[in-house]
């Protein structure tokens, strides 16, 4: 089989064997450093995917919205946390899924404690979610005293279960290198267990959840926290490459785009695939702000090769893309000829292709 | 009525009434300037939306991909341009909708010719793809010679039908002003009127389509020109008013999303609206590098406030978007409020959101 006669268009190809590979390896990190497992699925937004974990004996999952969670729930799913702020406007759909599976939800304001207690009829666990250093959401991990208030409207909550505290280390994406990765998460797990220290007493049950690709991706220091949720390892892409987290054939996903001209006169090759096949993300590709939209790897008959050098993905507009490459490269491919590129960011780019295509040539849905 | 209460998570609003207006203006402006009007329907990609336009009379329209073309010839139209240089590897589709629809497409290498010949039974309409400045697709306007010799392939062709020249002025978005759209205006119609004169002894009722928002928006000088085809003036968006193509009450789609967390320390509110639903693009807001991700507006019962000062979109994760803002912006504001944002780039929105909300509280659905 070839599986370059099944693309037209712009596809997204999955490895499954890779991806396979990659949850085995995460899960046998969380076995080894006594960590429970609760991949996120916001990566691969795949209920077919999903059974692959399954099968490898995950049951617990986090998700990035409400939506995500009925998307699971209804794919069978019983433990679903959402690791997003409670969206006060969706309280029917906690309510909902509050009565159906075991649902997690993150607070980290007064205000959404006493929406939830006046609004919910079912039960739901909630995580506090504590910042780390990412300043992006969640309460830093040093406020103590804002803490104990919002347990203290929890503790007197009828609806609210507390169940622990959740963090995500975004800014383990900013590292330079794995080395600053390491130094940042073993102040996260040192702060992390600093809390559970204060609480313990409290609550003796109180579980820590922690997750981000980067950390989980190299580091076996793991003491005190009870959870993970990466979720971007199942693909990875190439700012995990860069940032160190996995090898360049550990990336699961590659786009697989018809070359529809050529620029002899400045080495350009226009692919069919834009911004609405990859997204916009790009990686500073030098220091002068070159930006790279992805990597050129060659698409065979069963798969792909390893990044070629002399090439890479330079610009996109809506449908287009612009590979700016040397005068070989160039002339290796013609119009009408396949070229892959590993991809930036691969969650923002499976999300908006909304399908995979396997090696084996079999399609697989996603949520839409 | 209070369009409000119909929000629960990031929703595409859709003001009908400046979406129309801001149709008509530019048929004001095709008629006018004697121009041919073929709307560019990649910016909402919507069977509904497009049913606008042909209440205004228009009966012509280009699109981004053949997917699209499929979608719109589906829903009743009969004569569609695909603005890209045609994929070989759709060519069942190319004859399929050639034998359906007046199908008009884009080559620019002898390759596709051969191509077409070779594998199409229907006769499908050509233009020639030139490059006015852009440097993405297309032959240089100069380059006759290269001009003559596709040319020569057409004319021995039995299936492609010579139409003209289609060109695309990508480069007036990286004009710093109005001035300087002006300015790249004047040469690419000068240009297009030279590479006009060579040919029209050979082909005398050749065209000459142009099309991009900015150029449209602006100018009233478009002699020698056919046809224009801009897209985005539907909508208009961020990007389209800093360039100064439009007024700011022009803009006609506003994102409305719920604050689900605000932090007091740094003056920053936490919205549910990510990069899975405005995408990645920005706009420099100043020498420094910030990146402007959108610019706030209030969401009222029947539609959205002029721009508020004091705060903007400063950074986008998958599913949460970060608001920096001041003090007095900060304190207007509580969890579960919905907020406006006005898009930088509203054909990349609403690529990603799939679906619009009028202010009448009507579901608008778009291609999937």
């Amino acid at each position: 089989m070839d599986i370059r006669i099944h693309i037209k268009q712009p596809t997204l190809l999955l490895d499954k064997k890779k991806c396979i590979s990659n949850i085995e390896n995460m899960l046998d990190r969380a076995k080894r450093c006594n960590l429970s497992f609760r991949p996120h699925f916001k990566t691969h937004q795949s209920a077919e995917v999903a059974e692959w974990f399954r099968e490898l004996g995950v049951n617990k999952i986090a998700v990035s919205s409400l939506k995500m969670a009925q998307y699971f729930a209804d794919n069978k799913w019983e433990d679903i946390t959402v690791a997003m702020p409670v969206n006060l406007r969706e309280m029917d759909i906690v309510d909902e899924l509050a009565g159906k599976i075991k649902l997690n939800i993150l607070v980290e304001s007064a205000e959404s404690i006493h929406h939830l207690e006046a609004e919910l009829n079912n039960k739901v666990n909630a995580y506090i979610k504590i910042d780390t250093g990412y300043h992006r959401t969640g309460i830093a991990a040093d406020d103590t005293k804002s803490i104990q208030n919002l347990l203290d409207y929890i503790k007197a909550s009828t609806r609210l279960e507390f169940k622990g505290f959740l963090a995500h280390s975004g800014h383990n994406y900013k590292a330079s290198d794995a080395e600053e990765i390491h130094k940042y998460h073993k102040k996260t797990v040192l702060d992390l267990n600093e809390l559970k220290d204060v609480f313990r007493s409290q609550f003796p049950d109180l579980e820590v959840s922690l997750g981000d690709t980067p950390a989980c991706s190299i580091s076996d220091e793991f003491f005190g926290i009870d959870e993970i949720r990466p979720g971007n390892f199942a693909f990875y892409d190439m700012m995990q490459f860069v940032l160190g987290s996995c090898e360049e054939n550990e990336i699961a996903v590659a786009m697989a785009c018809p070359i529809i001209a050529k620029h002899a006169d400045r080495n350009e090759i226009v692919i069919y695939g834009g911004g609405v096949h990859f997204s916009k993300e790009y990686l500073e590709a030098d220091d002068e702000g070159t930006k790279l939209f992805g990597s050129l790897v060659d698409i065979n008959p069963d798969g792909w090769s390893p990044i070629r050098g002399g090439g890479f993905l330079a610009s996109l507009s809506q449908e287009h893309g612009i590979i700016k490459c040397n005068e070989a490269l160039f002339n290796e491919y013609k119009v009408g000829d396949l070229i892959g590129i590993l991809p930036i960011h691969s969650c923002m780019t499976a999300n908006l292709m909304g399908s995979y295509l396997t090696l084996e040539a079999e399609t697989i849905k996603m949520m839409r």
